[in-house]
């Protein structure tokens, strides 16, 4: 059975605010937590129930505190609406500083992303693409949210992400380094050619791209509604689709061009 | 204040038996609804809150029932955590019955989307590039659950949902019509050529595309993982991100070649 501070400990870290002061956060579902043990990060503790644990015992090395727990316990810890069998914390990993190499790829600058579920696969789909660095403003959910790592499925053991002002994060970037943006008014990606990686700044799920940032995009692109007939189609697409459409297009241009 | 009856009422259409008994649906959300005033769907009532009713009164014609009500009220009938400022119920439309020309465009086919926000972001996207007719099968969250008409933006009243055996359905089809599907085996869709539409099939989030399913598929397709450097990248593309990368090749390809 858990013990009351280890329950309100792992309860506090669905804060930022806790999960900052110890460093650590929250993994649940078992393809999550598999990919977790198998990885780099470190890993403190796993809590899971008994089938699951006698299934993984060789995942589990001395260093970290494994504990058998009851489905009620699970509950008592979990985050989600239907626990799953396990639950891990890791340590939130100390993050490389930016490196110039690091303009060499495509990165993503997320602008306001509010919904875990957008954020996570936003990671998802960079780590698909081999995007390594993404850049959150300051008011973006944290990656460390358990529900952003959740739909993350594992992305957020392998991109890093910061966190800063994307104004002066843009304004220090390399002065040949262009900056994507998805605009009404910007250029459509079946066209355009996309000769080097850059920056793409994804919006806000209601407001797009804030006007401080504007100024910044020098390349507006958009993606066109082809095939729907006049007007009557949807308005706009989902953050994280939008993101997908660009990031693959860019992706394919580059890997052609053999950059 | 809502009578008990109207909120019993409201209530039981979170639950898709109901939805089907009464033909009726919930749509929350201030964009969502004022595309639904705008658009063709019937309209039985409006519920909302004082200042959203009074900006919108010109939306409103006589044949509905508008009411004002509070928030504590509306907290009652959402099904939002923070509840919007205007909920409305409206009827659920006929389907046009399926018809050979429906072929000339591309059609998704669903195969367990269990998830309503992936199921909402795929209309969204499917709306966006002038799909209009999308196959479910049997297993697949209910296009009309509220969680669904959030997500969808306001595409639920534009893109037509049929609900079927997917065998039956794809068995069914002209002998001509390709029925693409993602596979890890499949080609990459950076390098295959899309002359025509066809049908394509979006499998379960975890499991994929059912093994009876397999056979029927004429162009397997992949998503190639472009620029990431060995095996260390995600192992797998979210399903609503994997559909909208692949409805925009083939949307692409399709209006090049001025289909």
């Amino acid at each position: 059975m858990l013990s009351r501070n280890a329950i309100k400990y792992i309860q506090s870290l669905k804060s930022k605010k806790f999960r900052k002061l110890y460093g650590a956060f929250i993994v649940e579902g078992e393809k999550s937590v598999e990919e977790l043990l198998r990885g780099k990060l470190r890993v403190d503790s796993v809590y899971a129930v008994e089938d699951w644990m006698n299934a993984h015992r060789h995942l589990l090395n001395s260093s970290l505190k494994a504990e058998t727990i009851g489905e009620d316990d699970l509950g008592r810890i979990s985050d989600l609406k239907t626990p799953n069998k396990v639950l891990a914390v890791a340590g939130i990993p100390d993050k490389p500083p930016f490196q110039p190499e690091d303009y060499d790829s495509l990165i993503l600058a997320l602008d306001g992303i509010r919904d875990p579920g957008n954020m996570g696969t936003i990671l998802r789909t960079a780590d698909w693409f081999g995007i390594r660095k993404v850049v959150c403003s300051e008011d973006c959910v944290d990656v460390f949210n358990p529900k952003v790592v959740q739909a993350s499925m594992g992305s957020f053991a392998r991109v890093v992400v910061y966190e800063t002002d994307l104004t002066t994060f843009l304004r220090s970037r390399p002065e040949d380094i262009p900056v994507y943006g998805a605009l009404l008014s910007g250029e459509s990606i079946t066209g355009k050619k996309f000769p080097r990686p850059g920056i793409l700044i994804i919006g806000n799920e209601s407001q797009g791209i804030s006007a401080a940032l504007l100024p910044e995009i020098t390349d507006p692109v958009f993606i066109p509604p082809v095939l729907s007939t006049g007007k009557d189609h949807a308005e706009s697409l989902n953050a994280s689709i939008a993101n997908a459409i660009i990031c693959y297009e860019i992706s394919k241009q580059l890997f052609e061009n053999k950059f």
